[in-house]
């Protein structure tokens, strides 16, 4: 029985911030070394963050990066260190530094490189063909990188027959509902397979739309979670793990993935027992409400403080969505950061105005009341001759809507305020929503979180408050824009209870007209959803970005073209 | 010698209309068979439009395609027809259909898949391994796709190594500035390093962002030109080419790109002489300046017809970007289509007013006058409370912007108009431009134009129409955004023909801060120019689409996070 202690750096990477990675990187360094730890790993592209983009097409960048790498170095000694870096020949790697006492031993070129939902590595990388084999201690390591591991015939298969103990996988996995089982499920799978034991190092943090949750953790070779780190927040998870003794296994020739086995011995011989580690408490699996809901704080979180934003501006209309809206930046920013705007219209109920005002109390913010009426008949005077001869319609209510835009954007233009917008990701899919008007802001913080979830979510706040954050109210009225007299949503699209899962066959699963239709739903209505859809991608392609929560989002994960005359139904 | 006619439809297919696409097709096909060819080209992925993006992914779309294919099987009785679809086994091939007499005799599968710039195409595709060597007429023929011929050492190498007198190429090359010459010199290389003839058919066309240029061409086998196809409108290129005997090639067996040869000999003996075809006028190349104006053009038109527009609006504010606009407007709807909307301020000048009306004049299309003076002042007496104590900056100057945004969102949504905004690619590049304001609108046809390139095509107009559709003072005044009292655009940013060459070492050829200094620029010039690019990412991201003119666009081909700290000086 060797053993071997493994520390699992979590961090939030900043994209680009190389001073800023640099030192996070060596913090956790430092402390890994502190608490006797063999070997440090670090997340995929730590040093860069992830994903850098078209950052990688300045050879600058790229350079800096390598010096980047060449700080960390010298903060290796006495500790193993696999940092995720660009590695560069005459072509971009996707890669993992190998560091020891102050030297870089070792480099392990990502193979399997995702090219599609958000991924566009073969954009950048191409993809590795060799491998390093290190000993530490005694016990035989092989390195890989995120996708690496996902599949069963892929280099951790290919590193296990060539005698690989311990599995190194470096990660920026990105969030989706439900993502922390998928993986776990598949770990332990793979570690079964292979008779290894995985080491899964993610990292955490927001960036743009992707939200990385975390949650590294140590498999053992039959399959078992043995420790796991924190969610949704940075975390430096330390294991001692037990390799047990196994005939040595002759190394196979070069396989499909690889063309070459770096041998790289750092330790021959297992070292001597160390005093165990101090208990640490299990991580619970979350609800996924509460899944959901730290997901959207940490991506909220993270939009503004990595954009150099302090204080969140929400328009405010009393209904569910803005009340959502106002409750996760509370929690990203804190009350004091966060101002609440209510624009009332002579359609405005009083009803509004009390939820509004409710919601700003519950959640401890301030909240400012402006009216829109004298711009709204500023305009409608100035368009006066135009309009002559024709009728009320959307335009009137889009004016409305682009009228409250401009109050908040005034405001943020005005105080450095960033605007949050509240559009959830059923409006968003219907176009349900107004260009400029209640679209316009710097962050779409719900974009991806269908209407029915919204509810969900909401519940689990005022459940994991204790009190109603969310008023009760808010949570039973009939949703309504109120841009006309006595205006429902359910006027112009199907109650979310239809709508919500129809759009989830048809946006999310990419199922065909016919196969909705044999889920149930009204011919019609299955119709007019895939027409709104199909004819509103200009409005999406405009909007800000937004935390991506489900497995399609709308954003990177949706590349649809505008001009597009395919009809399905 | 040998001899066969080839004609090359350079169609103009809607992503998504298979209908519509099958209708052109087949009305090629019949014009082709009528002209005596013995072979029809057509686009790649003719009958689906390119690109499709995530369109591929819905199984019912890639059905589509293949029904599609099917019935224009029914139009090739006696000739052959060789067109661009998507195949599909446990994956998907961008493919080319070999039709003839009513059968599909034969598929090839593009080998190198582009995925940089604009391209996503390994998101979709798999690479093909094998290929189809036809024989018509007793000539060799090899079939392959767009990236496939731009490598000496790529697909066109290996078919005539394997005996191919004859390239058919299919391509959706997207429109650059200068890209056609770009082409011809290839072409010319690849056919004479490999002693072959190149029928190269391109697809013409908007969609979205890209403008494809359409100039098909035949090159023989010593790298000559021997024909050419119109630029920028549809043509159905017809050339009769000879093909000189030579010794029979050995095939050789596959190599790094082909894993099978496939022979499929449609008519082993040559045929019959034919009447010769009437003279045809060759295609002048172009100034550049009118290149991108009527790739400009073409692109607006696509994006108005194929979404269903008929008429466009546009704001006159009496410069120069908003005058370009106003003429490739009335190029691309007819002037009857076209309507002007001068929205005066408090800042605005007599100077201005006079040359939006000029400009609306010589172009023929009406102008609405439209101020925004008392919107203006009602946003500020709304704002009192919150704007007290507070001084006046660029918040009011935006608001203006965004009231012009409004009043025309609000013609656009009363009237079925398309609002098409103004702003260039030097202003989009350093963020000189308001969200929700000047930005607003359906389609952005400047955007990637830099102003001193705006200047070159306004001049190319005057002197295309023999008099000043721009008028005189509008090209030599000096620029302003008229938002605040005897501001101009120098005010801000470095005069354009510093800014503008700064911009493309840095936007376009990713160049370092060093290299930029070393052009000879001022350091703190440059540093500031970097900023505002780096900062204005998320501008860019909520812009409108317009048509790609560089090499590299501020669409799909520049993918910058928005959460980027990454400082290059």
């Amino acid at each position: 029985m060797k053993t071997l202690r493994i520390a699992m750096a979590q961090i939030n990477s900043t994209v680009g911030d190389f001073a800023g990675n640099r030192d996070r990187i060596i913090d956790c360094i430092g402390r890994a070394k502190k608490a006797g730890a063999d070997i440090v790993a670090f997340p995929e592209l730590t040093v860069t963050g992830y994903p850098p983009e078209d950052l990688l097409l300045k050879p600058q960048f790229v350079k800096d990066n390598l010096r980047t790498l060449r700080e960390i170095l010298t903060a290796t000694g006495g500790i193993t260190a696999v940092v995720g870096f660009v590695d560069k020949d005459d072509v971009l790697y996707n890669a993992a530094a190998v560091l020891h006492n102050g030297r870089h031993i070792a480099t392990y070129h990502k193979i399997l490189l995702p090219n599609y939902g958000v991924f566009d590595e073969y954009r950048y990388f191409r993809p590795g063909r060799r491998y390093p084999l290190l000993t530490l201690r005694g016990v035989k390591i092989g390195v890989n990188i995120c996708e690496d591991i996902w599949f069963s015939e892929g280099p951790t298969r290919s590193q296990a027959l060539a005698g690989a103990e311990v599995i190194i996988n470096l990660n920026a996995s990105p969030y989706h509902k439900g993502k922390g089982r998928e993986r776990l499920t598949m770990l332990s799978e793979r570690a079964k397979q292979n008779n290894v034991i995985i080491s899964y190092t993610n990292a955490v943090g927001g960036q743009d739309e992707l939200v990385f949750d975390g949650q590294s953790m140590v498999i053992d070779g039959k399959g078992k979670l043995i420790a796991s780190g924190n969610r949704f927040e940075e975390d430096l998870l330390i294991a001692d793990i037990k390799v047990p003794d196994r005939k040595p296994v002759v190394h196979k020739a070069a396989d499909q993935h690889f063309e070459a086995i770096d041998q790289v011995v750092i330790s021959a011989k297992a070292g001597p027992k160390k005093k165990p580690l101090p208990a640490r408490k299990a991580v619970m699996a979350l609800p996924l409400c509460e899944e959901v809901y730290r997901a959207l704080v940490l991506g909220t979180r993270d939009y503004m403080q990595k954009n150099g934003f302090r204080t969140a501006v929400i328009g405010l209309s009393g209904g569910i969505d803005s009340s959502l809206v106002a409750a996760v930046a509370v929690a990203a920013l804190g009350k004091e950061n966060v101002v609440g705007v209510f624009m009332p219209s002579q359609y405005s109920s009083n009803e509004s105005r009390d939820d509004a005002c409710e919601l700003a109390r519950n959640a401890g913010i301030t909240v400012l009341e402006i009216p829109i009426v004298q711009t709204f008949d500023a305009y409608l005077n100035t368009l006066r001759c135009e309009f002559s001869r024709t009728r009320q319609d959307v335009t009137e209510e889009n004016l409305q809507a682009r009228i409250r835009g401009n109050l908040l954007m005034a405001l943020s233009n005005k105080f450095g305020w960033l605007v949050l917008t509240t559009g959830n990701k059923s409006e968003m899919s219907v176009g349900y929503a107004t260009l400029y008007g209640d679209m316009a802001g710097g962050f779409a913080v719900i974009k991806d979180v269908p209407k029915t979830l919204v509810y969900d979510v909401c519940r689990c706040i005022n459940k994991l408050a204790g009190k109603a954050i969310i008023p009760k109210r808010v949570m039973t009225k009939a949703p309504t824009a109120e841009l006309r007299p006595n205006q429902k949503d359910s006027d112009s699209l199907p109650v979310y209870s239809v709508l919500d899962p129809i759009l989830k066959a048809y946006v999310e699963d990419n199922k065909e007209f016919r196969e909705i239709l044999k889920m149930g739903f009204d011919r019609n209505t299955v119709k007019r959803v895939i027409h709104l859809v199909d004819t509103s991608e200009y409005k999406r392609r405009q909007a800000p970005p937004g935390v991506k929560i489900t497995p399609r989002g709308l954003g990177k994960d949706r590349r649809f073209p505008i001009t597009n005359r395919y009809k399905s139904y």
